[in-house]
């Protein structure tokens, strides 16, 4: 039995939580390696991909951030988290805004 | 004699600098009236135009948050200081996320 965590409606996501969620650099990696997975991914092979280093607690903090922001979505399957990002529903309610984002250069 | 107080060269403007000084809800404020002025403005008239209830020092501290991160430019001229946004920085810089941000409904 597969259940989705609890996330923000669409029309509810809030343009500065999502900017704060994303204004975290690791939160954005987080991010942007989501965009590059083509198959569902759980959280901990996400973490993995992206290269950053940070506690198991930091790391699900930014999970729960990411969540709470309605950027991600977590959909939970026996032990196993699958993550994935909210990107049609962000695109629904902040056209543009998640591609500039995450194509934007992150380092000067 | 004008001057322009420090700020971030096109190049080193960061994303994740420009992300966290837009999501506080009156900074987001004030860059979307700086939008709408088609004149050069002073910092006090943007801050009356936006509607934005803050004390002086709390309003200054937003304008250097805002100016810090690249978002605007502060020209002082006598005891004036007139703002403006760094639409055509920023453009270049992260093409498309300005826009983006301003353009999107501040409130669920």
């Amino acid at each position: 039995m597969a259940r989705t965590l609890p996330q923000p409606t669409t029309d509810s996501i809030d343009l500065s939580t999502v900017l704060a969620a994303l204004a975290d650099p690791v939160r954005l990696e987080i991010a942007r390696t989501l965009r590059r997975q083509t198959e569902p991914v759980n959280c901990s092979g996400v973490a993995e991909a992206s290269g950053v280093e940070v506690s198991a607690p930091t790391i699900s903090h930014h999970w729960k951030v990411l969540r709470d922001s309605g950027v991600t979505s977590t959909e939970v399957v026996g032990r196993t988290r699958i993550i994935q990002l909210r990107t049609e529903d962000l695109e629904e309610r902040f056209p543009g805004l998640l591609a500039a984002i995450l194509d934007a250069p992150a380092r000067p």
